[in-house]
C-alpha cells in the first residue's frame, strides 16, 4: 500500500474510536513498513487536522508506543455550533402550553448530539474522566456522544430501580424546582469505588439533578471531575450548584408574544 | 495541500458522519483542486476501504455530485464481534438470583455499540430507513448508534409521557413476557405521518415491547422497515413477532451450574 493509501486507512482507524490509543506498532504490521515510514504518515494527518482545525493526533512515546486522536473544537467552532443549536431553540413552533419548550428532536439528531459530544470532551478532556454519568431517560443520547468522544464507558443511573441491575444503592433527592422528593437508583455493579466520573445532563433548571448526582457519586465514593449541561434555564434565580458548565442559555419563553430568548453561554461569548 | 493530506481531510470528514452525503464540490473548493483530481482522491479512499473491510465510500452521479462513507461489515467481522459480546455474556459473575443476567456494562461501552449500530446498519440500511424507534431507557444507547451509522434522528418511545412533549399518543400493550398491561407514549411532534422506521431494542423476551412498538408505530401511519435486538432470550417458546433480527441468542441461564448458554443468531453462523 502507498503512503496515500495507509493515510485513509490510519485516518479512518483513529477517528472512529476518538481518545483511543493504538499501538504504532500494529499499523507497521498491518502495513509491512518502516516505522519511521509510519511515523511520516502520521505527522502528515497531524498537520493536516492542525491546518483544518481537526482536532489533534498525539502520539505516545514509550516501548510500544501509541497514537489517538483528540477532537478539539476551536472557540469559533464552538461559538458556531451552539449559535446553530440557538437559532432552532428561537422557533415559535417550539412553545408548548405553560412556556415549556419541545427540543427532544434536537436531541435525538446523532449529527447535533457528536458535536455536542466532541464540546464536552474539549471542555473536559485533559480532567481525565474514567467515566460519563447521567440520569435516565433525555440525558441518555448527550451523555452517550461525549462518552464516545471520550472513549470511557457511560453509566446510566435510574429513577426506578429494575431487577437486572442486582444489587442498587437508593437514594432521594430534591429536585430543585418543583421541591419534591425523588428517587435516583445505581447498580452497585455500574461504578468501581475512587473513579473520576463526568456528569452529563441534557437540560438544568434549579439543578437539583445534579446537585443529587453528585451526592449519589458520594456514596460510591467517586470523584466528580466536572459537569456539564446542554441547555439551562434562567429561572429559578438560586441554582443549586454552580461549578457547572452550561452550552446553552435559556434566557426566557414568553407565551404571549411567542418568542424564545436564549443565547449562547457566557464562557462562549467571552 | 498534497494528495495525502486531502485524504486525510476527507477521510475524518466522511467517517465521522456515515451515510451523510457530502458535496464533491465543496471538497474541489475547500482544497482548490481540479474536480478529476479530488475524484482520484476518492476513488484512493474507496480502494483503500475495499482492501481492508472497511466499509464502503459511495459516490452520487448528478448535477451536484456527492459522495458518502456507508458502514458495512463482511460476514466475518460480523460474526467476530458477536462471538465476542457471547464470551463475556458467560462470564458467570454476570448471573443475578432468579436467572437474570446483569448486560448493562456490554451496552454501556461506546466501542461495543458502535459495532452494533454498524452491523444494523449494515443489516437494515438498504430499506432506507428514516427514523430509528426505541423505547426508554436500555434501549436507547443501541438505537442511537444505529441511528448514528445511518444519519437518520433517533426517536424515543416513552414509558410515562413528560410534560414537555406536547401532545403525545398514549397506547396499552400486553408485555410478552410476564403478562402485564403496560403503557408506552410518544410525541404527535416526534415522528411525521407515512415515516419509515426501524425498529431497535437491547433485549427480547416474547416480543411484546417490538409489538407494541409495531402497534404505535401504525398508528401514525409509519411502516416499519426492519426489527433489531441486540439479544433475544430462548424462552418463552412462542414469541409474538416473528420477522425481527437478533444478534445474540441467549438460551439459558443455569443459576445452580452457575452457566450462561449465549451463542451469536442462526443467520450471523450460517
Amino acid at each position: 500500500m502507498r503512503r496515500a493509501h495507509r493515510i485513509a486507512a490510519i485516518t479512518k482507524t483513529l477517528v472512529e474510536r476518538p481518545n483511543h490509543v493504538f499501538a504504532v506498532g500494529d499499523f507497521v504490521e498491518l502495513f509491512d513498513v518502516a516505522r519511521s515510514t509510519l511515523s511520516e504518515d502520521l505527522a502528515i494527518i497531524r498537520a493536516t487536522f492542525n491546518a483544518l482545525n481537526m482536532g489533534k493526533i498525539e502520539t505516545i512515546a514509550g516501548a510500544v508506543g501509541g497514537v489517538r486522536y483528540v477532537p478539539h473544537l476551536t472557540k469559533d467552532q464552538v461559538r458556531t455550533s451552539i449559535e446553530e443549536v440557538c437559532a432552532r431553540l428561537r422557533e415559535p413552533e417550539r412553545i408548548l402550553p405553560g412556556g415549556l419548550l419541545y427540543i427532544d428532536d434536537l436531541i435525538s439528531s446523532p449529527s447535533l448530539l457528536s458535536t455536542v459530544g466532541s464540546i464536552f470532551a474539549t471542555a473536559f478532556g485533559d480532567r481525565d474522566p474514567e467515566y460519563v454519568v447521567t440520569v435516565e431517560t433525555a440525558g441518555i443520547p448527550v451523555a452517550l456522544q461525549v462518552a464516545h468522544a471520550l472513549d470511557v464507558p457511560l453509566v446510566v443511573v435510574r429513577r426506578q430501580s429494575r431487577p437486572t441491575e442486582g444489587p442498587v444503592l437508593t437514594m432521594n433527592f430534591l429536585s430543585g424546582s418543583a421541591r419534591q422528593v425523588e428517587t435516583m437508583s445505581l447498580s452497585r455493579r455500574a461504578l468501581p469505588e475512587g473513579g473520576r466520573v463526568l456528569l452529563i445532563d441534557d437540560f438544568m433548571k434549579a439543578g437539583g439533578t445534579l446537585r443529587g448526582l453528585s451526592d449519589l457519586m458520594g456514596e460510591f465514593a467517586c470523584t466528580v471531575v466536572g459537569k456539564g449541561v446542554l441547555i439551562e434555564t434562567g429561572w429559578p434565580e438560586e441554582k443549586l450548584i454552580d461549578d457547572h458548565l452550561p452550552l446553552v442559555y435559556l434566557r426566557e419563553v414568553d407565551v404571549k408574544e411567542q418568542k424564545v430568548t436564549v443565547e449562547p453561554a457566557d464562557w462562549i461569548l467571552s
